[in-house]
């Protein structure tokens, strides 16, 4: 079934030399560059040197001096701990020197202990296994299915990294999307960091491998990946166009050529003991060349802009921000043809399905698999698009570690990865806590560079969505399931790191705009900050204070990162009292960040942080809401305790 | 290869009436149930009716009033969003009556829209679709290696969440395992909530899950779904010895029997728009008992406590906090037959390694899948052991939805979990950011119920060890790489939610113990607030800070979650100035919270947050952590900024 079709266009047996040349000066250059830094893999990259000579010697099409040709082949290193490997390469193929080779993992250094695109031939950072195949089907869906490049996509994964469910994740998609541009080069050298893979303590290895990668929809061939020629003829095979993704599993030996570490366990990760031996045993570096083949000519894509006309909504209708992440993505997408729209089969509730619909083309179907969804939006990133994803604010965390690597790989660049999360906090009700996003906030303001930006109205919320098109890095966007009156006129300006005062002093209107708010407040007694749904239940818990002629600032904090320091500090220094109310466990989301700046500034303010206090039950969203005291009624109540609490407290002057 | 061989024993078609009627009435159950909530899945309910009745009437081995009992089969609802289907078999097999049925997804009902072990006959939560699997192979182990039980594990999943790579995580190390006592039955129904699964879209459905089943190690027999007697002789392959576990793949229809929604698109998650005409057309109740078959005897396992003999460290030497966790976890092993130990194949790095070699029987290898650890750890805690599971701090929030999970589902019970993540923060060095565990204090921070510690030397990872070991629900551990000066004698006491003042006041004595630290720290200036390595960084820029005059406190909030706010509060009122030092993002970790804690209490005290303030380069330990300004020289140059900040600013008076 996985036997290895003879192509007659390949080398005969032994007929490459060079390529096994090339294989033994990558093991010389794996071993100097760990050697030099003192840190490295140089075993893992020693039993993938064959499969990387003879694919950058004899299959590799790419123009070293112009990475961003739309022509050129792709490569992803998943087993990023072979980086050294990686590094060789890159200087066989002329595009660095042996200087910066030897550069290794040093402050500074564009090469790091695990690839970054800090180098222009890295696509994707890796470094966590089970992410480089994933981020390739993002890149090979870019090539076939919006760029239409006869480029193929070749990726270096070790065997240990199958055990992460991620891989099986992107092989069923590679194949459901019939992407026969991708290839995946699997170096089965059986042994992990710690001891045999699960696989290689059983029987079959390669064999089981191959069953796998068919079962999945793959083509599968197996080779020694020690033999030049093998690995030739196998990669003959990579671009037919049977519409099936090709695995080529091959078994390798851990440490190949260097000596007395090939195939021992208790290796991984470190340097060789004694380099000088490897490369003596190595032999004379033979400096080959290995300039890959020139792509084929492609046409660039032109870019196409035209005016953006954003959906408007009018005062006081209400609308799920939702449905205004959909129809902006709609509006978006007319506007600019770079904007592709991703999600995890719940299109229907988060509303890409209007995108769906509206751009087909340029829409793709997730499934169940936010691990992949977010790497296919890094990969689609990787070649210039401008991708939004999208699931329930519950279940963006099953990716949250792949939003990690995105933010790492896209830190140099102007592109980014947007995450959009519906339904956010206990708005799911009946479905009970498993479908309540409540740490959403909290994780994804930890990832480094991040924006996370909660809308409180539908003309924001499609604002927001334009925002974000521009931005570099990740993005993270969150969408309430129920409608919630409109507040803003349509077209006015929502920058990220922004905010929106909308009760100030008594004086204050009801009406939002530009200019609203801007009453002196010189007799607000505490500021309450919402963001999303709970702006809501601030503007109403305003009103009822107000009656009761307690002036409450409401400040609309749609920005939870970066926050509008100024205007929280602002809003703190005058009324002394601060409310945050959140839809949200109440660590390290809209309250923390509040807190944060107060404390920062020293700001002498006493904050009070209405959040939802632990797991919630299923039920109505309103008994819910209530329960969790984040409905008007409760915020009233909170911040009659927390003026209470200001007056007789010590600390808590103003 | 995966057709059915008849089993002579099972009945012959056509012969179970019972469970036909017994599968109607969980259709009639499931409506009636749903229409009460006006919410609610009937349509996933009524695909897998007849899956549920003839594994309820004829193959579940369980004594209802003895959820308990040893010799119990066990049922898991990976699509928990049918939880109404399980809730009508409880009603059936006598564990709830009809009135509790009828309150499902009502504030305060146990019946929540995703099955919880709020009912004692649930074993995990569910609703995060992918987990379900993931977390039977927990009870799988369980039952077959640790308990020598022969009770079987059945695990109802969906056709859709296969997508999931977790289930084939789950799929692998089921098969690498051995586990035989495992049954799954998908219910292919091929609609997802917005189109058909990423299969039924292709050809072959059932076949091609039973391929990818088969190529995973598992025995597979395809069937209608809806046959009640080609279920009957599919389950009667359950329990059968051959070292393989047992996939069901039953080709279904959503809506089955519901009348005109059968087979339709559209309807996911929605409860019939017109019940009544469903329960018409279903007919009279047939009031079914379903009482399982009796379990077999199985002897409770007697639990084994013998005195817990700890590691001890001389005050001192330097030892890394990780090698304090895997020396400890060896002690605990031998103290308690409960401990069971989990490592995703980077046991010689966390040191859970040594642990494995001491108590081989309960280490347990997960490979490079952190998903599948922790739902294993989940489903072990289910069953009554005391899981500590662990890799690098970088990769544990790979699994950050398993945890959301873990704590949902173990939030009313005396179970918990425990995750601990090695070589945190900057500690990889010239690995590079991929490595860098920076936002795991963050994401763990934000899970219900947590924990979040933080070891500062060695005494105290092993006592923080001993502590987690009965603690409930999530909890989150953070161990460093490096060696740090052993500065608590062994024996001492580190209680959750507790810290150490290590300096105060001039008078202050180096030494560190209960009394340590308690001069009256009059004229100190400012706290510095540390945890884990950057407590050494703190210790160190107090003495220098001492050398020029200027009194330091130096707290150690071992326990990130639950702060010791007191002690923080404490601190800041009487220095007014708090410096935080975290190998972490500024976001989320133990600055936050401490901003938190001064923020919520209106301390006037002004904070400097000390973190990795971006993505940081690969490189030496020691010059990542200078450049981050993380340690000795870092920290005394902050204090010192705070200090005249607090001079110059208007706000930040004591």
């Amino acid at each position: 079934m996985s036997t290895l079709v003879d192509d007659p266009g390949a080398a005969p047996r032994g007929s490459l030399p060079t390529a096994a040349e090339l294989a033994r000066q990558l093991r010389i250059d794996v071993v100097r560059a760990t050697a030099a830094a003192g840190a490295g893999h140089p075993t893992s990259g020693a039993s993938a040197a064959e499969l990387v000579a003879v694919l950058g010697l004899r299959h590799f099409r790419y123009d070293v001096d112009d990475p961003g040709h739309p022509g050129n082949d792709r490569f992803v290193l998943s087993k990023g701990h072979a980086s050294t490997l990686q590094y060789a390469w890159l200087k066989a193929m002329g595009a660095i020197d042996d200087a910066e080779l030897l550069t290794h993992a040093r402050p500074g250094s564009r090469l790091e202990g695990h690839p970054r695109p800090l180098l222009p031939w890295v696509e994707v950072a890796t470094g966590s296994l089970g992410q480089g195949v994933a981020a390739a089907v993002g890149i090979a869906l870019s090539l076939r299915r919006l760029e239409g490049s006869p480029a193929r996509v070749f990726v270096l994964c070790g065997d240990g990294e199958l055990a992460e469910g991620s891989v099986w994740e992107a092989f069923e998609h590679a194949a459901h999307y019939g992407l026969d541009n991708l290839v995946v080069l699997v170096d089965v050298n059986r042994l992990g960091q710690s001891g045999p893979t699960m696989v290689a303590s059983a029987s079959g290895d390669t064999a089981t491998y191959a069953r796998r990668a068919e079962a999945f929809g793959w083509r599968a061939v197996e080779v020694d990946g020690h033999d030049v020629d093998a690995v030739d003829r196998a990669l003959a095979l990579a671009g037919r166009t049977d519409g099936r993704p090709l695995a080529i599993v091959a078994a390798t030996e851990k440490g190949h050529g260097l000596g007395d570490v090939a195939g021992r366990e208790g290796l991984h990760g470190r340097p060789l003991a004694d380099p000088d031996a490897a490369l003596a045993l190595l032999g004379a570096h033979p400096e080959v060349s290995a300039r890959p083949a020139a792509p084929p000519p492609v046409a660039a894509r032109p870019r196409r802009r035209a005016p953006l006309r954003l959906p408007e909504y009018a005062v006081g209708d209400v609308v799920a921000t939702r449905l205004a992440y959909g129809e902006a993505l709609v509006a978006l997408g007319a506007a600019r043809d770079d904007v592709v729209v991703l999600d995890a089969e719940t299109g229907n509730s988060t509303m890409s399905e209007l995108f769906a619909v509206a751009h087909p083309d340029r829409y793709l179907e997730m499934f169940i698999a936010e691990q992949q969804m977010l790497a296919a939006a890094t990969g689609l990133a990787s070649r210039g698009w401008t991708p939004f994803a999208a699931t329930f604010a519950a279940f963006t965390t099953r990716a949250f570690e792949f939003a990690r690597m995105a933010a790492i790989g896209l830190a140099h660049g102007p592109a980014g990865v947007r995450l959009c999360g519906s339904h956010a906090g206990l708005s799911v009700g009946e479905s009970g806590p498993s479908g309540m996003g409540l740490e959403d906030m909290a994780c994804f303001r930890a990832v480094a560079g991040s924006a996370v930006l909660q809308p409180s109205d539908a003309n924001q919320a499609a604002a927001l969505v334009a925002e974000l098109a521009d931005r570099p890095g990740f993005s993270y966007l969150r969408t309430a399931r129920g409608g919630v009156p409109v507040i803003y006129p349509p077209g006015e300006s929502f920058p990220v790191g922004g905010s929106r005062l909308l009760r100030a002093g008594e004086g204050a209107g009801e009406g939002a705009g530009e200019g609203a708010g801007e009453g002196d407040g010189e007799g607000d007694a505490l500021t309450i900050v919402g963001s999303g749904v709970t702006l809501h239940a601030a503007l109403e818990a305003a009103d009822r204070l107000a009656a009761r002629g307690i002036g409450a600032r409401v400040l609309d904090c749609y920005s939870v990162k970066p926050l509008d320091e100024a205007a929280v500090l602002a809003a703190a220094r005058a009324t002394g009292v601060v409310l945050t109310v959140e839809d949200h466990y109440p660590q390290g989301g809209l309250g923390s960040a509040v807190a944060e700046a107060l404390a920062v500034a020293g700001v002498p303010a006493r904050l009070t942080v209405l959040a939802v206090p632990g797991i919630p039950s299923a039920g109505p969203v309103a008994k819910l809401t209530a329960a969790a005291g984040l409905d008007a009624d409760g915020v009233v109540a909170a911040a009659l305790r927390a003026l209470d609490a200001a007056v007789a407290g010590p600390e808590a002057g103003r």
